[in-house]
């Protein structure tokens, strides 16, 4: 067990493993022996929240509520809510007809019940898998989505079948083409879904990443030479509690089982005054839907977040691998299913990076010049979904930027195939016998504005040409264009889509703060250029279950509680009626115009896989800005100090008093004459931005 | 004078400092004095080329061609081509009615010009300059665009006009606001346009990023501890001549005045077998129109490759300031206009950078764990257009994708306006009395497609749902979805935009050869995200001489010569007919299936300036991705050495054998425990990705 609470935990923070327990032990007390499927912070109303944050002196500190859900024997699920101050449980119901998160000790169990059901054995016999090596079945158990067949009634999950040769063996290059149906109340697999062509087990020679596959192919390259990346000096952000500062920002880094990373009260101090951008940031839902039209592949839609969990799912981060540099980690707790309390060590890493070139301007009559680096802050967390893995990366830009960016890498889901057989499109033979077919990533990010404040509006910004012809008088040569912009006034309204075109983007703007050279409204504007609509049609089971997924920008009147855009519990919702943003939004009508409110975003990529992406495929990157507009006075980054600057009239005085501070550690590639093969070697570079001209002078 | 060129140069490298003397003391020779406006590296014949490089030993080497443009006594413009082995100008032609390239040297000369015109000197003092200040009054000379009342035989500036109060203040943030007409032959102010509105000399305190205006304002922000990048064993590529190897990646590096760096055959060796990609990589042209349409604003769109050249507005690159870590530098030489050669010392800057996260997976089943780092290889130039820095990084990537990535800093364009005056939405006021207009920066790419032999067909991609409604028994549960591809057969089709909904891309593929796997046709694909389309309208000015802008993409046969999309003489192009491009395209029935051909690939930003921009802007970067689908079977990467890995069998083993080449050098942030501000110090770091989890196991 974990150390002791010293401090009182800070409202936003997740809770201590001694939290969970004491949740655990009361619901233990009240109810018997359950499974427990979360115990994780319920977040402070807002309204609370924000008169503590205001006036901690004076307003109520936030009670630290745990918001819990377990599983009774019968397959009964409660939610719960538990008072751990007053130590009693201020909410307990019956969730009828509805399936709580599937965590990773549910999904463990699944493989080991399937290798010794006789039917699913009697199928890899059928496969071609020999009958003493059922071990090397194994299986990616996913929630069965929502199947008809079934209903909501029954905890169920699909399951995934391949083989491994080896158990080191990458085995998604030998998919089996059956779908065991595994019933979590019974523990027991109910049903087998069979296609009508079968593909038996692929004989193809495994592919694989693993050190032995590559020795036994030639071998690794031995033409990288390292690059070091060290802060001796230490890192340039702190730490109080979860509370970090850096460059003018400030925020509270959370975490929970679900969204994995949360962000809080994100503030910028513009130059002595303490701004409010965002009150919550997080990925609150995400959709990956398949595109193979064939049963049972429809069932392949998983809505990664609500279904498993983006912190349970989460690795254990270490130095020196998944981020270089100074780095600092947080760790993650959680409930175990029988009542116990688990950390996952350094889910969060904390850590800067040199971004460039920040700004650069240089006078071409003189030269002179100003060259300013920048830095980021990356806030990271990596989780496995299955084959998948999804590294997300809330990147914080000194100039008020913040880019959330996710890379894509892991393994493709596959299936079988015949060797050669016809995909019809709607998948890509990554290798003999395996297809791994179409499908997207939509990521729903949740963007909870407080943009100077509570009460926003959100704009459409569209880059349209003016509308007179070319040869009138209004816009005679042509060239008149303007952001043409729109306001989202109800929720009904506020379905928007991506518009290429016009380069749409969509501003949170204050409405009551006017910039005071622009006199536009103070603004964060979300740039975001991988949206892909929806592919499953309208009507589809996904469309219906994923509602978020059907617009690019959904926007609602801040609720409580009102967090994950699919609903509270996720698997098996049939998405009759639609749960979540769908649910909230109903008819429409309400006004979103000047009051506290949350955008939705769904963004993300359309995946047609090909053979570079197997066996493992090489990280996919996408990122997003939401950006500062109107919202300074000025350039916010004039006092970052530069790399080099000489003024004009520096210049024209000999250089006295140039600024100089140029990092001395760089060097030439080839300065020892060793390693480049031919041709003049590196005269030596020029002195710092110094006069670009030798020779006859051109200027 | 540079160094003696001891080797023979390869056909692709620029011109050295000695051929290029060469070939003006030729053309001195034979047309007495004129003034060198241009003198580079004719590119060899495509046939002849790719025979010798094929061949060396047989085909004959292609000979050394100088294009030379020159202005002779009367503005009278020559093209010509010099032999230089045989030291024979083999064409000289009157380029009637055209104007070439306007050089540094030339824009220079027009600010003194302007200061001493008594008309101009009237308007300044209508503006509030004193008389005795006209050495405070500066202005950014444009060629001028093309304007009817002047047509293009007598070659022309417009001189944006600003103040400085003090020679260190930046001048865009006091526009005069009335345009100068300076005639380069008779090197004097032949007109001034003036606006109906007069808008004087605005008053505002200056907003400066110079290190005194910073330390005014309360000094430099001291919160930034070093991040240090080295690599003490040397870089990982060779450079032979200027030819560079790296990761398999091999191509040449060549530079002209007009396009800056040219990547000439790249090609990848694919575990033995060196395979060609692209012929030829280059930013062949852009365009910046501004979006005020009040005369005589539409003048502004700079066609900054075509009207002053990449290549002669590059920046002089320093170590540790423009980039950090081992670097190598290629210089630039360039004619002087009165017959001189000029060097600009580090032109170009090559290095590698480490990309995080090249490809991870985990087992959830055991934590079995593989993780590799990527490494991606940066050729750099930047260069300054006025007012305006462009940082073109072309980003290779050891997975076979090549990342073109231009960042835009510097300062905005700006014009005067009454302090508060209202801009009709063309432009925002970011300062009082500072109007910066809308304006976009589209550049233009040239792909001289290679892809696994010379005949390429472009195909676009479409991600589109199938087109049965759910419920139907193709799509009964909706979610199919495919990637619909269009062959472009001819130049007519080629012309084609950006469609958001769908995710375009455009493939280009060697239909000849076909994935073992996949059974597609081998390919790399064009995944372009910030397209948006002219805004100009059809018919406008811009329209006209901009034609690349016209689509996001275009594709032509390969035809010699045709290497810039708005001509080869820009500048007072009236656009009727267009050059380039709509000129080469024609009818548009020749055949670009399975032939030699190129794509041009038209994309950027579009630019509402906002205060934060002012007066310097922070970076705005945007990337594009041509990447490898079909053409590899399978992962290239697997090879790369990882950080850190696992096998199952391993960990069921207890790790031996677990290969662990994790950096060594990442610390702990709060290691020291003296930075930290609060709660509970640096854990020490899971040993690399060990068991995720402690405390009670979960699984």
């Amino acid at each position: 067990m974990g150390s002791k609470v010293a401090d009182l935990p800070h409202p936003f923070d997740p809770l201590s493993l001694d939290e969970i327990a004491h949740a655990i032990g009361l619901v233990r007390k009240a109810h018997g022996e359950v499974f427990f499927n979360v115990v994780s912070l319920q977040e402070p109303r807002k309204a609370e929240m924000t008169a503590w944050l205001e006036n901690p002196e004076i307003a109520p500190r936030p009670k630290r509520i745990a918001d819990v859900v377990v599983i009774a024997p019968g397959g009964k699920v409660y939610d719960g809510l538990v008072d751990l101050a007053d130590s009693k449980i201020i909410h307990w119901e019956h969730a009828e007809g509805q399936q709580p998160i599937i965590t990773m000790e549910e999904l463990q169990l699944v493989e080991h019940i399937v290798r010794k059901d006789p039917k699913v054995i009697e199928q890899c016999i059928l496969s071609g898998v020999a009958p003493e090596d059922m071990h090397k079945v194994y299986c990616d158990p996913w929630t069965i989505g929502y199947d008809e067949r079934f209903g909501n009634n029954v905890r169920l999950q699909q399951a995934l079948m391949y083989y491994r040769p080896e158990v080191d063996n990458c085995q998604y290059q030998y998919p089996l083409d059956f779908c065991p149906i595994y019933d979590a109340d019974k523990g027991e697999i109910i049903h087998i879904d069979i296609p009508k062509i079968r593909r038996p087990l692929s004989t193809a020679p495994p592919m694989d990443y693993i050190p032995a596959a590559v020795e036994a192919r030639g071998g690794y390259r031995n033409n990288l030479k390292p690059i070091n990346i060290t802060q001796p000096e230490g890192v340039s952000f702190k730490l109080d509690g979860r509370w970090l500062e850096w460059q003018n920002w400030k925020f509270h880094i959370g975490f929970n089982y679900r969204e994995g990373i949360v962000l809080n009260d994100i503030t910028f101090n513009d130059k002595g005054t303490v701004r409010p951008i965002f009150y919550r940031l997080s990925l609150a839902e995400m959709v990956v839907p398949y595109g193979n039209p064939e049963a049972p592949h429809h069932r392949k839609h998983a809505l990664d977040q609500g279904e498993y969990g983006a912190g349970y799912m989460t690795n254990s981060l270490s130095l020196g691998c998944d981020c270089k540099g100074s780095i600092h980690y947080l760790d993650a707790e959680f409930p175990t299913r029988n009542g116990g309390v688990t950390t996952i060590k350094n889910a969060i890493c904390i850590h800067e990076e040199d971004a460039g070139i920040l700004f650069k301007h240089s006078d071409f009559r003189d030269d002179s010049v100003i060259v300013t680096r920048g830095r980021k802050l990356i806030i990271q967390q990596i989780f496995t979904a299955a084959n998948y893995e999804y590294v997300v990366a809330w990147t914080f830009h000194q100039d008020g930027t913040i880019a959330p960016e996710i890379k894509l890498t892991g393994i493709l889901n596959t299936y079988a195939m015949l060797e050669d057989e016809d995909t019809h499109g709607w998948g890509t033979q990554v290798y003999p016998g395996v297809n791994a077919h179409n499908h997207q990533h939509l990521f729903c990010l949740r963007i909870d504005a407080n943009v100077d404040g509570p009460n926003n509006t959100v704009f459409v910004g569209d880059a349209v040409p003016s509308p007179h012809p070319v040869g009138s008088p209004e816009n005679f040569y042509g060239n008149g264009f303007y952001n043409k912009r729109t306001k989202l006034a109800t929720e009904g309204e506020s379905k928007t889509d991506y518009n290429g075109a016009t380069s749409r983007t969509w501003e949170i703007a204050n409405t009551n703060k006017l910039n005071p050279y622009s006199k536009k409204p103070v603004s964060y504007k979300l740039v975001s250029r991988e949206v892909p609509g929806l592919m499953p049609k309208e009507g589809s089971l996904v469309w219906k279950r994923a509602s978020f997924a059907r617009h690019a920008v959904h926007v609602t009147k801040y609720r409580d509680d009102e967090l994950w855009p699919a609903g509270r519990h996720v698997p098996q919702t049939s998405g009759e009626p639609s749960r979540g943003l769908a649910e909230w939004i109903g008819d429409g009508t309400t006004s979103i115009d000047n009051t506290d409110i949350v955008l939705w975003h769904t963004f993300g990529v359309t995946h047609f896989p090909s053979p570079e992406d197997f066996p493992v495929m090489p990280a996919e990157p996408m990122m997003l800005l939401l950006r500062p507009r109107n919202f300074f006075a000025g350039n916010p980054v004039m006092d970052v100090p530069p790399s080099y600057c000489s003024t004009p009239s520096q210049v024209a005085a000999g250089k006295l008093g140039v600024l100089d501070a140029t990092d001395k550690l760089s060097t030439l590639a080839f300065a020892n004459g060793a390693v480049r093969v031919n041709g003049t070697n590196g005269a030596a570079a020029a002195s710092c931005c110094s006069s670009k001209t030798n020779g006859v002078n051109g200027h």
